[in-house]
């Protein structure tokens, strides 16, 4: 089994980590940005490889350096791959796409979160509804700011003993007893499909790396920098998508230290929940 | 269950509904352009989800301003999903894609519509294979023109009671008794994939805020608008891509007045078929 | 069941002929790269249909003009389909993804290789495990340089009686007698998923057009010259993905020759394995 890396880095050593060792990320996530994703990770440097069919999803795991599993369209044998996957190695993140809102995948959620996931990726909303604080949004939408899901994602993550990290206009990551807040990024980001579910595939590339707290911060510097880069050379969504991945390949580690907005506040007891 | 709006709608007012109403559409379409389509949904203003799995495509469906079932790709489990969602609204919108020329997805269109698309969106082949007119092309080839279709659309309108409508160089949209003809548009569109089939997701979207024949003529323009945009920036296929998810996001509601070359053409009886 | 062309063509000629023949390509393909190939595959000149469903996937193959199968996300349903399309046609492309390094592809793999592709295409590792002389990489990557699967790619195309293409810094083409090098391209080609994947598509769509051999190196010597046109216009790994559709579009039949760097050796008897 791939246990967890105990390295500590800062994002821009995790940049250059992950460049330097262009870690293996096994993807088991939804049919809408599957393609989008593998792109983002070549451009970030790492090397992707969708595998989740059930007979090889497990043993992959055991040799990748990371693993997603996203639960956008969760059919059965995904599922049944995402099963195998989550048992061969301890450095996977979940991304809980539209937890809350439909059946199946709420309840697959929770069985998958038995498996503790080093990172739980999602917005407000599903970070609420799996925390069993919330009912859930209409599906993919950030119906909520994410502090509002402060409390529930320190809660969620002592229950994993992992980190949970929840997107929005500012991004939130705790362990339970740090809460790290990003800012910065552009709003386009929402307007591309992927923009959220790549994000959870380049935490699970960073894991390969480092440990989760740090991949979960690296990830979202990266993206907040790499995001800013591209709005300001694009002219719509369209544009926006392809210089966000020119961007991810070129943005210097120098710049996550420069442009972060990284607070790190300890909180004392994590009396969350 | 989600019953048809009843609002009428020009294509500019349409587009300025759609926008500050961001309805929620939920797409069951092929493995090809799924993310592509998301993609046409969010530059438009909607907001996409790729729902489509037993269990929850039907629940979904309930809550869903639209719905788009495309047949690209209609593997076992996407029709089961699909049965479930067409019982639980009124709101959507079926593309036979290839219907005539395969067998498995033309026994499940004909199927399908027993429950009756708000719209049904195809290219002329499509159109005349789906209203029993046809063979079918070979297939997602339009190898006809629209024109060649239009007493199959008309027929199909009355027998479904609800909009056909028949893309290509001009696009064609029945309710059975009026015609609307839109010309424009780029030719560049045909050397995209997802073309046509996020052209229906498209008029899924508009279902949310106006009537069907309003809703498929509004998508149409759009369409023409912002592919008239796209080409003009663009040097190839890829770059047109690119373009036209800038474009959609940019064109401004009075250009699809100005642009829309629209001809209500009250036919009298409806003598189809 | 549509026989292999027996034509002879030049990279320029088959280029000329396929932008006059549009043919038909089937794909029975990973569900990371469909978009990408479509989008390659109507760059090209050429009319993708994503048709891999059991019950028309066979009845399709006879009718396409060429078929295209790839290992990358091979569910069983799919599974299923490339089994009829592989008994209706002998002019298919096997892209064994990732074979040697998973158990489910590589033994459905050596099931497909008894029907005799016309064409396999992979990297070093791959055609290194497909001819039981290696033990495959990591996945997708080409951890070996083409040179060292010269001699399993021409043992392994002595055996299926078809061709099997290296892809690499310089790709290898043989048919177990002749071997053809074609260098030139750009390593930005590896950033981007589906680079490789879509190149076995247009090779299918070359076997429209002539004999086996001829394809893979006309596909080949067509993605050298568009990659490096694209690169002289791209910024990064996003940007690259886009020019190379427009060059994919664009590049003359001439600039096939004027670039080629194909050297055809004669080795005498064919001694490999």
């Amino acid at each position: 089994m791939n246990t967890r890396a105990a390295v500590h880095l800062s994002p821009s050593d995790a940049l250059t980590a992950l460049r330097d060792a262009a870690p293996l990320v096994q993807c088991i996530t939804n049919a809408v940005v599957t393609g989008f994703t593998a792109n983002v990770l070549l451009a970030v440097g790492a090397a992707p490889a969708m595998c989740d069919l059930p007979g090889e999803a497990g043993m992959f795991a055991g040799i990748a350096d990371g693993v997603l599993v996203n639960l956008g369209t969760p059919g059965a044998e995904q599922r049944d791959g995402a099963r195998e996957a989550v048992r061969a190695t301890e450095r996977w993140v979940l991304d809980p796409v539209a937890v809350g809102a439909l059946p199946v995948r709420t309840a697959f959620a929770a069985e998958l979160l038995e498996h503790r996931p080093a990172i739980v990726r999602g917005n407000a909303s599903e970070i609420l509804a799996l925390a069993g604080a919330g009912a859930g949004g209409r599906g993919v939408d950030a119906t909520e700011g994410t502090d509002a899901a402060a409390d529930a994602a320190r809660g969620l993550a002592l229950r994993t003993g992992g980190v949970v990290a929840v997107s929005g206009a500012v991004d939130l990551v705790t362990d339970g007893v740090q809460v790290v807040r990003i800012g910065g990024g552009d709003a386009l980001l929402t307007r591309v499909t992927g923009g959220g579910c790549s994000l959870g595939a380049v935490m699970a590339a960073f894991l390969g790396v480092c440990e989760p707290l740090d991949a979960a911060v690296a990830a979202s510097t990266l993206y907040a920098a790499a995001s800013e880069r591209a709005a300001a050379r694009s002219t719509g969504p369209g544009s926006f998508a392809v210089a966000l991945l020119d961007a991810l390949a070129e943005v210097a580690p120098a710049e996550l230290e420069d442009r972060a907005r990284v607070e790190r506040t300890a909180v004392g007891t994590a009396g969350g929940r």
